[in-house]
């Protein structure tokens, strides 16, 4: 299998599951402007999620250029952070719906730290692969950025027990650290 | 990122927005042509907004041919108009559902405006990036067109709050204006 | 704009209207046999506009692969078809859900004469697009198929007001006329 | 039609059911941890659902490669296989929705056994489509993989009248037995 081939698979799982979230924004009953109110957490949350998405195709893409070959342990580790993407959709409109309440704040966090664990899994695997003289060995590099988001995630964690509003605050500054593409493997090559 | 790779994504999430509106339209419960009114305002929407996504759909085409590489501000300039575009479905169907309502009928207009300041704004970082004698730049010109619809637009807000139906009719007439594929590119190569 | 990037858009169009159909299948409250007896009909439905969805989309290559330069015509007649199909899932889910009873299976079929003018319109479009010498203009010839399933349609719709059931047999029977891919381009190419 | 096409469309409808699955993992109405009980049974089908469109998908493009020219018997064995695997989010949702018990438990299996049959019969198609000298020929061989997963299968649904639990774990394990990519056409290239 081709890394192209690859790739446009992963393009099409995430251009749809960075649409269908939009489904979670339920069309009101009401057609006054207080029957939008309700949708506006689930449009925040919708806004959050969309560039999150659009931080992982941009950087998927950096890393998939600096793949040459796919076997099979790149194929699943790619198909594990899909698997993860794709409950963006579920966890967005429950956080949105309940307006940050504690539990979906937690699961949000969750899934946000399984796709920043599953990508550094397939950096990781992908490294393996192309050996340690590769492109991809010193794009990388010690992976400040990847290591950092994680620690951020574990402690917006820890702290949605007591402070939800605190972690969606530090899941965004994470978004921030992410949004400038992943330049890494740019400047190597 | 090549350009190849951008258009193939906003392919992708266009594709979809533009098959999920359907989903707005909710089969009726009865299974006689009485139960079919309540469709009829959803599905003129729902042709209205197909051709809108058409024409952005072209344009976007368009343009991207006359874009030579893709940074950072083009890349992230694209999912900007992506996102307002990924709204279409719910204002859709929220302005089909109450029969061009006042509140619905601003809100699709909005969307409408964020989506075309959206373009104009990836038009000019586009231009920003390839200089000043690029093919883009002879190609847009002063964008007559474009500011036009801007104007309309806002015109068309500020009317919606006292006669919706003639708003509904301008942004038929932006539609009608740029039913004609963006010839301008096309005439400069 | 390539036929290469018409194609590529009207293939992701086709995928997702012949995916989301299966969304009109609701899944039951209940989990036994009996509660599965209302979905029968419901699946009839989208097996049949699978097959024929299938069949728009192998025509669709054949007739794409005889056209050489795509212009505002040519890309608007498309869009036009992909209109008409993508209303599929609609009109599939209310004949399914109502039983194949006369108003549904009025709409079922006015939207494949719709379909079926359509893709006859784009071949014209296509033919006078490419000259009368073309590939197209001869492999299309006069079309035998294209215009026998149109005056089905249209007798089937005048059946439908009386006997849905022999309508629905009609439909079927197109489906079977149209069941061999589109071999005149072959032959003529 | 050239293999590429086909292979793109398949990608296309692969991607949109692996994603359009999460849609039936409905967002609960509260918000604590108990709310989201219900879900899990879902989630786990899911899951499942995923890896198992994952083979699928993974093993279809190894199938491809070793494919030179596509016939209308191919085009339409592939359609047939992709029939059945756009049933997957449907009997997932039932499923899980109904926590595994004994009629969606042999819905779901009988799917399975569907799709592995249409899958048996693609590449049969394809293998005389090919000629009895072909890479694909050499490469499925007796495809021992491919017939034990039906015995499975069939057993697996059996024992589903009785034994639900253990249908599930079959199920599992056929997933298992393929969870390393089709090494045979790599093997014979």
């Amino acid at each position: 299998m081709t890394t192209n081939r690859l790739e446009a698979f992963s393009d099409g799982v995430l251009a749809i599951i960075i649409t269908i979230m939009v489904l979670e924004m339920k069309i009101p009953e009401g057609s006054d402007l207080e029957s939008l109110r309700p949708i506006l957490p689930v449009f925040l949350t919708y806004l959050g999620s969309f560039v999150y998405l659009g931080i992982y195709w941009s950087n998927h893409h950096h890393l998939m250029h600096a793949v040459s070959k796919v076997n099979g342990k790149v194929l699943w580790a790619n198909l594990n952070l899909l698997f993860w993407l794709s409950l963006f959709p579920f966890v967005t409109g429950w956080m949105g719906e309940n307006n940050f309440k504690k539990i979906p704040v937690i699961l949000y966090g969750t899934i946000l730290l399984m796709a920043a664990l599953s990508y550094r899994l397939l950096t990781q695997v992908a490294i393996k692969s192309e050996g340690s003289n590769s492109i991809i060995r010193k794009a990388i590099g010690k992976d400040r950025k990847g290591i950092l988001s994680i620690f951020i995630y574990i402690a917006a964690l820890a702290i949605s027990f007591f402070q939800p509003a605190i972690s969606v605050f530090l899941y965004l500054l994470v978004a921030l650290i992410w949004f400038v593409p992943d330049s890494r493997i740019e400047k190597v090559i």
